[in-house]
């Protein structure tokens, strides 16, 4: 019996990387999308809490290391076509996103403009030294 | 006044791609993620149906057009570093994956196994002919 065959179930793509959805479980609320590689996805269901896979830095994103916005994880979905990965989260701190918005996804689409919709919950500044996650 | 500059501040990937989460408006699932093209969008928002781009098939693929699982955007959001959407849609039917399942994440990791937790609702042979959408 293999340990890691749930892993191999997964459709990398040619970077070996999988799209990860984050869902807030009290909310319902979809937070962020974002990228897991294998050792990502590994340390995460291992620790129970979310790290990705950073492509800007090309590392490991440990998320909250900083912020302490950290994501825990409560449930791990997989996808018919084993490529997209859904995963439902305890937000800590109630924010999610660098700008420091609860999520991300702050821009709705209205008369052909993105219009930003959601209130900065706490300035970016007071959350970061210099570094981002 | 370009009519068209909302489409031109997605950061479309190097296959000119955008990752696309659906979530149901009524129960806040998240039914899917697929990808569009800059056709793709535009014709979703014009429309009003989801519109993606089939990456296996290399072609647009108006979803629902032969199962009648069409999704009706509610809403449609961009993401902070403008290179993943969230759309709000109401699943017609009630059945947004291929299986015949209501959604497409149906596989929970439990002990290190994707287990299927979710019913299908309809077998795909009733939904649809030879194709698929």
């Amino acid at each position: 019996m293999n340990g890691s065959a749930w892993l191999d179930e997964v459709q990398w793509n040619e970077d070996g990387l999988v799209p990860v959805i984050a869902q807030e479980q009290s909310s319902g609320q979809v937070l962020m999308m974002a990228w897991m590689n294998r050792e990502a996805l590994l340390q995460t269901v291992t620790t129970g809490y979310a790290v990705y896979w950073s492509r800007s830095r090309q590392e490991l994103w440990a998320k909250g290391e900083v912020s302490g916005h950290r994501q825990q994880l409560k449930e791990l979905r997989l996808d018919c076509d084993q490529d997209a990965l859904l995963m439902v989260v305890d937000q800590q701190g109630g924010i999610a996103c660098h700008t420091g918005r609860h999520h991300c996804f702050f821009r709705r689409l209205e008369n052909k403009e993105w219009r930003c919709i959601e209130p900065v919950i706490r300035e970016p500044g007071e959350i970061y030294g210099d570094d981002r996650s």
